[in-house]
């Protein structure tokens, strides 16, 4: 597990009429303060690589589909680590990603998939690094 | 209009892959604190309908599907009066309820539809009243 890395699993409430999903409370492990909530929705298949945030905190939660997700921690060059988790509606939990750390993500439903991501600062390109696909050799195939 | 009522459009922003749906910012009109955000699943044609929040501020978001959200005011009898929304991926938007109204919704697409709620405080059933669909009248057939 990359250090600052949390998975928690959610509880999902079963009503009539359709379940309830946990999300996070003020009050959860790895809540680090509200500044945006956003969804990202993946195409089946697609990937969306590399983002990292210089200053957010990411808390992803899957509430459709089924996400892989690829981290990717080099603040200890050479030891460079990387740490993979597949996350759906089936695997119901939040992952926290501290900041300085590149994030990656895949699409695996038919159908497409959706993340929410609740974060500690508001969206800004400023604190938010990239590099393409290819510049971190992962094999997203397998 | 409900006095209280907000109903607020949000961008989609289209990038490779799927496309990103704002829910809310800090900054944003109607927010009210975060303490828990949580999702609803509504299946097609199924209703959820009565509750009351005495504390909470409702901010809702319906990132999969369609409902039709019905709010009851009867904080003036007799001079009740309903407000009623359909909110969907097409028409996106986001739905701000103050404490003390009556809200009840329903599922209007076949495969199922979601809402999330970004709420000023944690869910407490001490802090919520309920009746029974019936105990106030809505024609939910229309």
């Amino acid at each position: 597990m990359i250090k600052g890395v949390l998975v928690t699993p959610l509880n999902v409430i079963s009503t009539p009429g359709g379940d309830v999903m946990h999300a996070m409370k003020e009050s959860s492990i790895g809540y680090a303060g509200f500044s945006e909530a956003y969804f990202s929705q993946v195409n089946n298949g697609a990937i969306k690589a590399w983002k990292r945030h210089k200053e957010m905190t990411l808390n992803l939660v899957v509430p459709v589909g089924k996400i892989r997700f690829v981290l990717f921690d080099d603040r200890n060059t050479p030891n460079n680590q990387f740490q993979e988790l597949i996350i759906s509606t089936d695997n119901y939990c939040r992952l926290t990603v501290p900041p300085m750390i590149w994030v990656g993500f895949q699409g695996l439903l038919d159908g497409g998939s959706m993340l929410l991501n609740i974060a500690n600062i508001e969206h800004s390109p400023h604190e938010v690094d990239k590099k393409n696909i290819e510049q971190i050799e992962f094999n997203w195939n397998n």
